[in-house]
């Protein structure tokens, strides 16, 4: 029997629907319809409700709709031997190369400061910049940053990459390590973050390092929230070393009522939108594992717990 | 004799410069320089000062330092018969596609949408678009129209595109005429125009052609000012019939202090920087151009009155 939860009921049918059309032979339920836990084997979920997993005895492993885990990993009603699956990519790499484009974009362009000068009625030209003239600093090149990095050379920037473990990207400078991490933002105009958020990156992005950022600097955080200082992040905003940031992402979300980054003029904010789960892609994933795990073979896209993504 | 001449000093300077090191054969002047107006055979100008084109006797031929040639086609000084050649994208086709790529996200990625929940403080997550589910329409498929449109379909877009004449651009559903425009308007959720000014494309975006695109859907105005009735646009951007607007060219430039435009909560104002010269390419067209006719071969990009571009 395999669960499907997320926090949106209709959402919650949707994804049933689309199982049940997919593997007839299996038994996909609701939370609402869960009478017997332990015949509860799979759970698919995004956002599950507290101690959920402590109540199936017999579950063998869950599958998250989305690309980043830590929450799951961070649970403590999870048994540290369950695999967790996540999705690869599935149009979230198209979607975070758009979301990141346009950011990008924005700055090579001087999309942001026409903004401000607009809103203070003033007509001014600046000096246009060519693509080959800004240098892009991507942060992660897992499945995600690795499209990201891509595209992004193949729009004609000039882009580094980093990571933990050496990579290959064609086009891309790609770095690692901390000695890398020092070089690419020396080097990074726009600093576009798509970090999984472990206990390793967990404000990386604090003052120091974005002061690292060449004065005028832009900064892309679409990875996780926790990864970046939002405090320094607005000092340096406001001192001006840092021009303008985009950011999906935040410490705590929904960002809360009041917060200085909703405000701030320099800062572009957007709900968690830069690469959403596609349903039909989450759900064409997930049943070729489920079959895979069905014929005995490895699924998919497993977490590593020792490396935290 | 070659005079060179736009509004800023600075630039005419960077201009002759270039000008001498690429045919040092030739003899280039600035209007200050000018003390034989007889000896004048060739103008190369960006808004020449009123009645200058009277006062060169021998003239042969003017350069514009730019694709649009309306205000010289305006103008009463200048013989019918002189010929006016233009540059030829030149980096120009780049430049727009990023410009109108940026809209185009924009308005796929909902960030004007978000933009103004930010401004309120909201936090709201909309259904995603996938490029193959916006439909842009460019009108003008020239040097420049024709690249955007390629680029645009090249990024999953659906693209059409208009014409005075019937052309074919790999990836685009090509209309022209009346009945075209119709159809293109009909079927465009963004509108793109690059057209030049001419008798027959002034005010060609009024009231009943702005309302003939389908609700909530986009303008981006990159061509002139005069193409688009700008009452109509505030009319139906109040009205809501029209989602958001990004303009670069207007009626009267600089945009008047005052003008709705710049504080219109759905509208973009760029100071017409869509595509600028690029000085190096506009020397290396001019040069080139300039050795044929020296040659007696024909020059390139010559303007044709009689249609108006
Ligand atoms: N905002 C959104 O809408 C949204 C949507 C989807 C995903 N995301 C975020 O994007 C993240 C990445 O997704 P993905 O599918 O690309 O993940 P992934 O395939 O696991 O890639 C993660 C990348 O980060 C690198 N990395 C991890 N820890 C590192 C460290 N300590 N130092 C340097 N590099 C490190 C990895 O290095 P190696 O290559 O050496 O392993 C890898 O390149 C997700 O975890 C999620 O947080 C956000
Ligand atoms: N905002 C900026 O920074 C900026 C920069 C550069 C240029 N521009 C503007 O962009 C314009 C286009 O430049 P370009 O180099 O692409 O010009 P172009 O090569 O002459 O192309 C003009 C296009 O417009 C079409 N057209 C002209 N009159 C028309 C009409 N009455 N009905 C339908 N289509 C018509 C032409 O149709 P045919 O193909 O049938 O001839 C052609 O496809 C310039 O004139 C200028 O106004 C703006």
């Amino acid at each position: 029997m395999i669960l499907i939860h997320t926090p949106s009921s209709k959402e919650v049918a949707a994804y049933l629907e689309q199982f049940r059309a997919a593997l007839p032979q299996q038994r996909f339920i609701t939370l609402d319809e869960m009478i017997e836990p332990e015949a509860v084997r799979y759970v698919i979920t995004w956002g599950p409700p507290p101690a959920l997993f402590a109540g199936l005895p017999n579950l063998q492993a869950v599958f998250a709709l989305g690309a980043g885990v830590d929450k799951l990993l961070a649970r403590d009603d999870l048994s540290p031997q369950t695999p967790i699956y996540r999705l690869l990519d599935g149009g979230m790499a198209q979607q975070m190369s758009e979301y990141i484009r346009f950011g990008v974009l924005s700055y090579q362009r001087h999309m942001d400061v026409y903004r401000r000068q607009q809103a203070a009625g003033v007509w001014k030209m600046l000096a246009p910049k060519l693509p080959a003239q800004v240098r892009v600093g991507v942060l992660g090149l897992g499945e995600i940053g690795s499209a990201v990095a891509q595209a992004l050379a193949a729009d004609g920037y000039r882009v580094s990459g980093w990571s933990r473990t050496p990579r290959q990207v064609p086009g891309v400078d790609c770095l690692f390590g901390d000695e890398g991490l020092d070089e690419l933002l020396a080097g990074s105009e726009v600093l576009a973050c798509v970090l999984p958020s472990t206990p390793q990156t967990q404000r990386l992005l604090d003052a120091q390092r974005l002061a690292a950022l060449p004065p005028g600097a832009m900064l892309i955080n679409a990875g996780r929230g926790d990864l970046l200082d939002e405090d320094a992040l607005l000092a340096l905003l406001d001192s001006g070393h840092l021009r303008c940031a985009q950011l999906d992402v935040f410490a705590s979300e929904p960002l809360p009522h009041g917060h200085r980054l909703w405000q701030h003029p320099a800062v572009t904010v957007t709900p968690h939108i830069a690469a959403i789960t596609l349903r039909e892609e989450a759900v064409r994933q997930i049943a070729a594992n489920l079959a895979r795990l069905a014929a005995g073979e490895d699924a998919q896209g497993r977490v590593l717990r020792e490396r935290g993504y």
